[in-house]
């Protein structure tokens, strides 16, 4: 598989420098090919303004969406925009990369989010009728595609599991799995998540290494997260609900958006 | 009430600029003193980088939270930081306001958040024994005082319901109002929300200001967010998980976190 590995830490002598490091040896070892974009390093931009739409006269008023809409038509986005997304429809496969600051993404990963996730290209795609609503959650540009994330987390492993303070970390990154990666057409396959990293020793850094060896072993056999389709008919369309007949009875939250959840 | 309203959008011209001078007009109409930091407009820097921490030497490694903890305890972060902090400090309530691109803040507001909300500061505080895990989830430097989301987005309001496609709106800013604002100590207020506001006609736009006017008006006394604190009994320590006889049996996902929801 061809493989985009974005990558957002502004320390490359890090453990996520190191983690990345071991993930591409791996998938190169297999036969992928991979590639790397080092936000941090290639300087990239975070905030989409002005300077995204330089054909914007100065008395026009800049509507972020619209704007991105009109240059991605016209292939007008910038140079550092373009090049993302011909690595993204380039991979097979999108990993992002990044420590859970806030529990999210780092400023500069969202920003590139942001403005590389162009209107026309991850939204705004396909026809809305009565039998469906765009293509999107699990149809769109990148439909086809696999994605997952590598997740480094100063906290405890307990403080993100089902009953713990911070909120199930599946919650958490429900967000950035389902909203950002499914809904441009993305399979998203389960999140690598370490934690403590603040306390790491040398067993540590061992035992987590493996487990993303291992992971990066089966990239192209491990199973998605079962998000159900927009358009396949579990949610009435346009009030994309989901049909009252499906999820768990008195189910609540991000989990009645998977299959196999039915009472 | 002194308040804080740290805005996040590229067009002053815009539904976002509209709102933030609604509000502002209501507040200070009410005796409120306010103050804006208006992100865009000041080139508010997103990235954490080593410029943020000049003292470091080129070869030493830079590891964002030491660097933020030795930084805040040493009075050595960067001028816009320190301006920033200086305001939380000032405020008796923080608005953030922004649009929800992508299930959330844009870059340029979690660039504020990643480093304003400096170790010691918003993270890293307190004492960690068997009856408490520091100071954070209704304690903290912020405790006392108030803060909520003024929010714009551009899908249905159906789509962010319990059943809605998007998830839920109250779960997908829970890692901003209880992840974000209730951690350093703050009383988080239900988020002020607006919704398909790419179809915004004058009368939808009297609707939400009027709405907004109201929720203004009643800063001071509208109930917060009844999140559970965490050193208040609720959670064993240092596991942190919600004590098993707390929640709604079979109940899942962050709503276990509000108090009045045990079965």
């Amino acid at each position: 598989m061809k493989v985009l590995l974005v990558y957002a830490h502004p320390e490359p002598r890090s453990l996520n420098g190191a983690l990345r490091d071991v993930a591409v040896k791996e998938l190169e070892s297999q036969g992928h090919e991979v590639r790397v974009s080092d936000l941090y390093a290639n300087g990239w931009k975070s905030e989409i303004d002005r300077a995204d739409f330089p054909w914007l006269t100065p008395d026009a008023q800049l509507i972020p969406g619209a704007a991105s809409k009109k240059a991605f038509e016209a292939n007008a986005l910038t140079e550092d925009v373009k090049a993302e997304i011909e690595k993204l429809l380039w991979a097979d496969m999108l990993i992002l990369q990044f420590p859970l600051w806030w529990f999210t993404m780092p400023a500069i990963l969202k920003g590139w989010v942001d403005r590389v996730f162009a209107y026309g290209f991850a939204y705004g795609v396909g026809e809305h009728s009565d039998n469906r609503w765009g293509d999107r959650y699990g149809e769109g540009t990148l439909a086809g595609k696999r994605a997952m994330l590598i997740v480094t987390a100063g906290g405890w492993e307990e403080h993100y599991t089902p009953r713990g303070i911070n909120g199930p970390i599946d919650d958490l990154l429900f967000p950035i799995n389902h909203g950002i990666l499914y809904y441009p057409g993305y399979e998203v396959l389960p999140p690598f998540v370490v934690y403590r990293v603040d306390r790491f020793d040398e067993a540590g850094f061992q035992s987590a290494t493996e487990r993303l060896r291992e992971r990066m072993r089966t990239i192209e056999t491990t199973p998605p997260i079962p998000y159900r389709q927009q358009n396949g008919g579990d949610y009435l369309i346009p009030s994309m609900q989901l049909r009252t007949e499906l999820g768990d009875p008195g189910a609540t939250g991000f989990a009645l958006h998977l299959n196999g959840t039915d009472g």
